[in-house]
């Protein structure tokens, strides 16, 4: 069946997988509720089109911090991509690289930075860092994906415990206990996780601690997982440069809002002292503009991804990047907005149904 | 089994017709939202009746652009007629002259333009432009059917590019390419598409080239396609004689507003400066009776027309007219309207549930 | 299986009845949207109730227009009752009787009404009238009826025309053209239709013909089918005296309100200038509990009491009767109502769900 | 299969228990609505996590009218505990014990007081009373349970008829007339209800009765059943100690508010006068934090109880306290509470769905 949408990958993907990993990779914390909002809240919101506009060209490009990239798209953090397949994250460097996006890696990657360095030396990264309870592991982290030309450090805030993910219990992955177990590795794995020096997030970390790292690099910092204007006025208090809007795919805390509701209240309170983003519940090219007329300045694909890996490889990555991109493409051509500078909030309507 | 209603005529389409010709006629672009919607809106509006009027007489005559029409009631511009019967738009123009109707010819006719007006010399017509990129076709095409006897240009604006229609896709229908693949062609068919000289619509088209048909033709000029308030005061500003409220059937953008829902806001703006229609979800006598409550002159349809052709040709269209009249008429008489001209406002209540 | 509420007489009955019994008692006109918002409606509405009362003593006696019934439930006009049972409103006529609740009798009662008074001759009943084009027929009828001891004129509004049954249709009932076909007739019934000399409702009958009747009988007269604030003030203009809100179960014009959304707004216009009665959807005690809260006086019951009839005739129609009465005692007991006059508008609370 | 949440162990139980057993356990009255709202209302809400705070220590202690718990979790009274397991109340009383919560033993507990106050010496324990129309036999009860250290009245003002339970009615289980049917019984059973002496909760208690209960005892006094503003007003004027919010489960009177909807408005009306709580719908940990959020001092859990019971017994119950305190803890670190004392009005949003 040609994979025509991303949800195509979807429908492909669970039949590649294990269903260990299909539920590690799917599912969502306790009853998935949030995971489930991400997608129906992006639903819920209508496009108010513009027409008799030339549109003979539309131009995707825009850039996040200073940097240019093909469209407003980009790839999440999410790790051990050799679950899904042999080459792991080299595979989606070399398919973000070839997109012109944003690849921002996960510091449980399975293969190593350098590898992933390596496959696509021309590519945009920024690396997510879950804080460790050691420090001295924090500033080798953060030294090591600096000098290898990381753009930006994107530290995770939704995970100072890991979330109550009922599918991995019940299908014996213990994520508190072992991050690696034998079940989630591919026979070619190359990496592994031990060799990263890596243990559970750390939740003593909190706002005291983030001039320590403000202190330790020149990168600049962007939080991953705010949701209320609270916490985004302390971000802006604390000097970071950007702010991921996200409820970690619905795999932390389940009941909190979808990234989509929540966008508005952290894009109002930043008031453009920051640039925001926004990653859950993406798979539409209209998705994406809605994001954007709401005020992200790019959105981050997660599972996505992953089912592009384990359809195709990084061919498959590429495909799912590029199915979206024509689509947002479509989406601008078919709403009167001929560059990214032209996407407001004059496009969204909320349903009245 | 009796064909009571507009929808037993759509099951039976759908048996008669292939997958791959349902699917074109049947489906919307993207997820189909905005498809569904534009049934789904309808349903939610209820209706205010009032009673111990005399209606022994109910009149549903009105007129368009000062034309009398039996209903306010006609056929919305679809191509391909011979896809659901051998004689096509002939067939189409026959019965929409016996019902009393103005028949919306598509660009995209599978019959000449000639042989339809000859099928049907009395009917009231408009044609449906689709601009092309080529001025001196766009010329041709205006004036051939200014000659013809058409009454009015209906411009279609919301399809500067093809939407995204994921089944066509997977059915290896490219309309991007190709608008008339061999598998969308009846046996019989007697005109093909090159024929008609046209190519995909222009993306140039803009606010700025209306002027220049308003002086290639005396024939007034709609828009197809405005759901928005602020495109409706440009057509106001630009002497154009009516707008169609219509979001192609949701086969063009997903995710934008129901036909039903965005005409209140088209109709506030153009505030009785020109005539308002609507396309787009249309199937009962109350759907009639709402929309023009909330204001639309006439309401219009799209894919019931074929599902006309597709069961019974000729006789099919006539049936599917003079069922949504008869249901019209018994609407009018049991909410107390005995004219067009009592329809209004106060017939309106939006659903509590 | 025992039958321990409404409902479980509905699924009885239909086991009982052929397919087009079942069909013409059940179904609503058109898509059956109101028929299905009767019930729904009232399922949207929470009960705030009130403890720590004395409710050893609970009474649900009341009146309507000044005669005493055990409780605040009565039976709505159907038509045709031997269709459900061989004695058909005989048998109804004798279990209202029994639970002593008023009978509204059906013009196109299946019975002769010199029969229906003769089987249980201490009934309170009234008398619906579907008006005759014929006046001389009309006035035969209401002096008839007088003279028989019915209590009030019940005069339909709502069907100047007759819905749109697409059911009906499908199993070639045309109620439009004969009204009592074979296959509605139960085999022991003793009155036909005709012997009643009626034919369809007047489409003419308007407010300017209500003070003929007002002269023809000192019957106090109460208009079933108003629906709107706007019939409702006339109906006080007009001096009537009382209400049945009421969409005719849902089969006249479907998308009307429900009867319970469209009560606060009647009740609300009349002012208590007359008794406001409901039927529609009506199912349990909790259901009379709501629509008393909200300003009715009582409540009428048309299928359940079709169902009673199918599943044990008489018997039947008395345990629908004690069920419902049942239920309202327990009702009123857990909200703290001792008596009729405690019910009030402060039980309600519109759902948040 | 693993039981790793509360629903895992209702699936489960329900294989355990014979179907009237099922029912009674599972049942709501009438058509269950407020049963399903209980569970439905919680879903609705959606949490406002507050992140970058160290959450190295999370307490989850508390206490209730001076006495420390474990959590804001316990035990609401239902009766019969020997339907579910040999041991009965003895089994939960242990299970209470070892959690460290608070358990209210119901008027109808299968195993004498005596025995379930042995089972676990140590244990907080509240009672439950259905006030008795015999005074006598309520002064006896009374201080009865004061004699073996019960530290709090919980008096039942839902319930002073029973609700209708057609599923009861339908498996032959007469509650207004025999309140323990041999099917209820499990072989192994220590007590029967008639040594209990207690027949059926009394119609006639009032608010002026409250009095003499308040004479016979030095215990507190909690009322609960409480659902408005008005009856919490009326509680606080005559001085009780607490308030459970409480639809009885959604078994007394059907379509009364779920009791985290009706939470809000008691907890404003009491002003911080009385300690309230409540029950009903309580699944996960986020259900705990979401009452506590909008004011509740503790929450109790009725069904998951018994459907630990059914599992496992006394282990089955530990687990569900256990499972239930582990989320809380979770829910409380993802949303940044340290303590009980942090969880505010601030982490709710309503859900934009």
């Amino acid at each position: 069946m040609p994979l025509v949408c991303l949800t195509d990958f979807e429908v492909q993907a669970r039949e590649q997988l294990s269903k260990t990993s299909w539920d590690f990779i799917n599912g969502g914390a306790d009853e998935g509720i949030t995971r489930e909002d991400n997608i129906a809240a992006f639903k819920k919101i209508r496009l108010r089109p513009r027409y008799l506009r030339d549109v003979s060209e539309v131009d995707t490009r825009t850039t996040i911090l200073g940097e240019e990239i093909s469209a407003p798209i980009g790839i999440s953090p999410t790790g051990f991509h050799t679950i899904a397949c042999p080459d792991g994250e080299m595979s989606t460097a070399r398919a973000a690289q070839a997109a012109g996006v944003c690849y921002i890696t996960s510091t449980f990657a399975s293969c190593s930075f350098e590898d992933i360095v390596a496959a696509a030396p021309g590519g945009l990264r920024w690396f997510q860092l879950y804080v460790q309870s050691d420090q001295q592991l924090n500033k080798q982290l953060v030294q090591r994906v600096e000098s290898l030309g990381f753009k930006a450090l994107v530290v995770t805030v939704d995970a100072p415990v890991v979330g109550n993910r009922r599918h991995d219990i019940r299908n014996g992955l213990d994520l508190k206990r072992n991050l690696m177990l034998t079940d989630l590795r591919s026979p070619g794995e190359r990496n592994s996780i031990p060799s990263l020096q890596t243990s559970a997030p750390s939740p003593y970390f909190s706002w005291n601690d983030l001039s320590w790292f403000q202190s330790l690099t020149r990168l600049p910092i962007i939080l991953k997982g705010i949701l209320t204007k609270e916490d985004a006025e302390l971000a802006v208090k604390h000097n970071v440069q950007g702010i991921v809007v996200s409820n970690h795919g619905g795999r932390q805390l389940d009941e909190v809002p979808s990234s989509i509701d929540a966008l508005t209240e952290v894009v109002t309170a930043v008031n453009g002292k920051l640039e925001v983003y926004l990653d859950g519940g993406v798979r539409t090219g209209n998705d994406v503009l809605k994001a954007l007329a709401l005020g992200a300045k790019c959105v981050f694909l997660g599972r996505p991804i992953l089912w592009g890996l384990a359809c195709k490889g990084e061919h498959g990555v590429r495909d799912v990047l590029n199915i979206l991109k024509n689509e947002l493409h479509t989406s601008m051509a078919l709403t009167g907005c001929r560059s990214i500078a032209e996407i407001n909030r004059n496009l969204i309507q909320f349903s009245r149904l």
